[in-house]
């Protein structure tokens, strides 16, 4: 029998828990599943006989380290700043290491260390950062192979509400930390590359500049850019590439919608207001507006953000009931985004029959014997509920299948990874397309931004 | 004789000197004026007999306290994060104190032991801050001694570029740090009170949320809210007001024309531009508007901005040459409002005849013998030269007026304290008067948000 042990039993957990219970006979596997709630740790165990769940509190030195030293090898899905002590310790007790999230600095620093110990510390194996990684590699790979050279590469993801439960005006519902939904695109410009061009976008511009996506069967999406589209540029070999761009997937008219937001400076979450919590939804608005005697805030708003009488703008507004004098805010000392995020959780939150959709397409142009070309790689998977969410299953099962393949040495270079190395991505994406997660490769003519190659 | 020593001999003390110089006789002053340039320091003295100019470098801990101990009293004009090692030593020697910048933390914190010397540390005796405190707190007094309780609180004030230099289609010149010009507004939203209600604005927003003030003789002029109103409302006693409301003067216009930048991202100071030191004019607007091989970076400006062809905005662009292929930025790993700023200083900086302006307006509503009534108290200054700065006096008068009535023990009161008692405002603002600076003030019916007290 091998141990894993699996830190954090939480909602992205699930479909990782399933799959490993599922292979725990064939594959013998024994698994610890520690949660700081030992009833949570319980109900995803299911009495299963080869798991256990354990009361786990990370920050008892003692009791992690017990923990860690049962395991051959550890899963962590806690937030991302939590890692770190976790993977010390895999470094003393010379344990394999897989999770979810981005790199920190402190875990680069471990690069070393775990090479020295032969161990894997593979990280950014979920969805995104994962899945966009895995299925972009492969592409960029396989064009690299044929003596193709990369001209522009394009990435987007979004994790939305499924067609069948798609039922409000804004075409969102809440499928991942809603508080991250509202913080979206601040701290910095957004910064591309658009044909050899640098390119930046501030926050009161993000969700104006956003540009169409077409699925087949699902329609149109938008999106708008991210961040930190030159991240991997290195990583992935594309320094020289002209055009650059990473974005965020919505449906058509919610990022036009969401600016309405920035606008009034509802998404700040700099300071907080006076007497928050017995502040009305309605008052809320108010802060935001200018002071009149009659006016209602409604013609205030409908002014101030140029909404007109057929504006399909302002029943999105009302859907979320922000003009209500009767319903209290009800937090203490908020900022306007924690505000924000709780009178969109009363219309956004997924209910008992709601499923959520991860959509992902990535573009890439190339150059390939004096012809250019272009590849459009898309995905869209759709949750089965609300425990076994799209969000989960994309997350959790490459994370699984990666810790099965290092248990069974398929996965063998060491040190602090990432999944863009063929011996990763080749079998994970081929697993899961069982699952039901399957990229649809289309070749295409190049478009990029300037294919005349015309100087203005 | 009496020895001041005054630290700092930059634009701002040149009419500081001069006053001093010319009461150095009568009131046997001896002057040593200290600056890191002993150049600057003996262009200021002028040979005067009785001054004293000196190199003096403040990091060099003997220099800084051999100069200390050799004066009565000292006037720092240095940045203001640089006043407290000075401040430090006026305690150990037990010097007084005079700047023209707001209290620091680490000021305040000298308060007791200012006290238990007898020291008086007067801070925020310049302009803004400064004589807004003083003009502000004489009426408040007079409103309260009669019996009047306040209702509302405005006050506003703004250098800027006189009418007969005023040349240029923003009707604005840089008549201080050009970087605090490129950086208002930023950091979080305004707070301010209307009629008892908290209001926000976000940055966004804040130079469309203008309002308008009329100076007779002078014209109309608007401003834009600052971020600090509420900064001063228990300083000033004025906790239960109804309205309380800080803003910045600019001429009719100009708030919606730099709205331009701030919706661009022009004025953001967060990152440094890529290869901004060979990028041109015109290439660093192109940055922020989307790529496209053909259509020109003057058509993507007026479509982002919605510039109609007979808007006169296009014209203000046009007059900053922001739109040239040839001039080059020239600054290394600037950031986007480091790159502004230089575009601007081309076409802001006062030209050898030009004078400045500083415009200040107050309006005071209050409540007495059951009469609602208002004063508005406005002030208008107009600079000599490009020495004698209509800045450099208002923010350096009041400065040697105060260092002068401490010396002659008319003020009296010590520890770190701010002009908002009459043993400091009524001299200075009456002896203010016989050099021009002057509030006209109004009495005038109550305007309020609400006068009629209509319930919404």
């Amino acid at each position: 029998m091998r141990t894993i042990l699996i830190i954090g039993a939480g909602r992205s957990a699930s479909s990782l828990i399933q799959y490993l219970l599922e292979k725990s006979v064939s594959e013998e596997l024994h698994l610890i599943i520690g949660d700081l709630s030992l009833t949570l740790a319980e109900k995803k165990t299911n009495n299963h006989p080869n798991a256990t769940p354990i009361a786990l509190d990370i920050f008892d030195v003692n009791q992690r380290k017990n923990a860690i030293q049962k395991a051959d090898i550890v899963i962590s899905m806690l937030p991302a700043h939590l890692h770190i002590e976790v993977a010390r310790d895999c470094i003393v007790y010379k344990k394999h290491l897989v999770t979810a999230s981005y790199i920190s600095d402190a875990m680069q620093e471990l690069n070393e260390a775990a090479k020295a110990n032969n161990l894997i510390f593979m990280n950014e194996i979920g969805l995104d950062p994962g899945i966009d990684h895995m299925s972009a590699m492969k592409v960029i790979d396989e064009i690299r192979e044929q003596g193709g050279k990369m001209l522009l590469f394009e990435s987007f993801c979004g994790g939305l509400v499924a067609p069948e439960s798609d039922d409000n005006l804004w075409n969102y519902k809440f499928t991942w930390a809603p508080r991250n939904v509202v913080l979206a695109g601040q701290g910095g410009a957004a910064k591309f590359i658009q044909e050899g061009t640098y390119k930046y976008i501030p926050y009161v511009n993000l969700f104006r500049r956003t540009e169409f996506l077409e699925v087949e069967g699902y329609g149109k999406f938008e999106a708008y850019s991210n961040r930190d589209s030159l991240k991997y540029r290195s990583v992935y070999g594309l320094d020289d590439v002209l055009t650059l761009y990473r974005g965020t997937i919505r449906r058509v008219g919610f990022s036009k919608a969401w600016n309405m937001f920035v606008q009034l400076g509802m998404t700040d979450d700099s300071y907080i207001m006076e007497n928050s919590e017995n502040m009305s939804y309605r008052q809320f608005v108010n802060s935001f507006l200018p002071y009149h005697p009659t006016d209602s805030v409604e013609i205030k708003m409908r002014l101030i953000l140029k909404i007109d009488q057929d504006d399909i703008m302002w029943d999105k507004l009302v859907e979320l009931d922000l003009f209500n004098r009767n319903k209290k805010v009800g937090l203490k000392d908020a900022t306007p985004a924690q505000i924000l995020e709780k009178i969109l959780t009363d219309s956004w939150t997924l209910q008992h029959d709601d499923k959520d959709m991860i959509v992902m397409y990535h573009k890439f142009g190339y150059v390939l014997n004096g012809e250019e070309k272009q590849i459009d790689s898309k995905m869209v998977c759709i949750g089965e509920d609300q425990i076994y969410t799209a969000m989960a299953k994309t997350v959790g099962l490459p994370v699984a299948m990666a810790t099965l393949l290092i248990l069974n040495g398929k996965i063998t270079t060491p040190g602090v990874q990432l999944p863009i190395h063929k011996e990763v991505y080749l079998p994970i994406l081929k697993e899961l397309e069982e699952y039901g997660v399957i990229f649809n490769e289309q070749a295409m003519p190049y478009v990029g931004y300037n294919p005349d190659k015309v100087f203005s």
